[in-house]
């Protein structure tokens, strides 16, 4: 396990990880305090309800996704994101295609063990 | 001046802030620990060389640009990314009209205050 990225995360380099049925994610770069992930969905894909003590940003880069968030829902599109405070419960579906930018701090060692 | 962000950024509520010629950006989510940025460029927009102590992980979401770190160039596409380590000095110069997901940890308290 490394403690930090490289500096280029390039598109030949990149590994896809599968993490649910259409849903596949690629760990982009980290260090100890931070962690960026993209994050792939089909159509119907799930990002099942869960919390960790990281606080999260996320980036909605391309698709439509339904966002659940301490029990708020909201859907959202290409352009718009959202923010997880540390144990916020939280999960999506995704309605159109897409990619989220997740964002942790700090890192999601779980993300690293798990390759 | 807020120490954390809504839990949505919804595109309607999000404002743009011109950071020079060429180059403008949307502050995202954030807390005290992370901040995630929107910066839209224009071909020929630059990131002037800087440093900081906050550790950076960006994505490139659309366009081209040519990174430099810490002296070291890459071009990069959209969906590839890059680190920069704290106090790493770096830039980049947009080749093609683009967006940047930048997210910092922690926060980037001078962009808030900025505003």
């Amino acid at each position: 396990m490394k403690t930090r990225s490289k500096v280029y995360q390039l598109e030949n380099e990149l590994k896809w990880e599968t993490v649910g049925e259409g849903v596949r994610r690629q760990i982009m770069a980290y260090d100890g305090q931070l962690m960026l992930v993209k994050v792939e969905f089909k159509k119907g894909g799930i990002g099942y309800m869960h919390e960790h003590y990281h606080s999260q940003a996320t980036y909605v880069a391309s698709g439509v996704f339904e966002l659940t968030i301490n029990g708020e829902k909201q859907v959202l599109k290409a352009g718009e994101g959202y923010y997880v405070e540390p144990d916020a419960i939280h999960g999506c579906v995704c309605l159109e295609d897409g990619v989220l930018i997740d964002c942790f701090s700090p890192v999601r060692a779980d993300f690293l063990t798990a390759k």
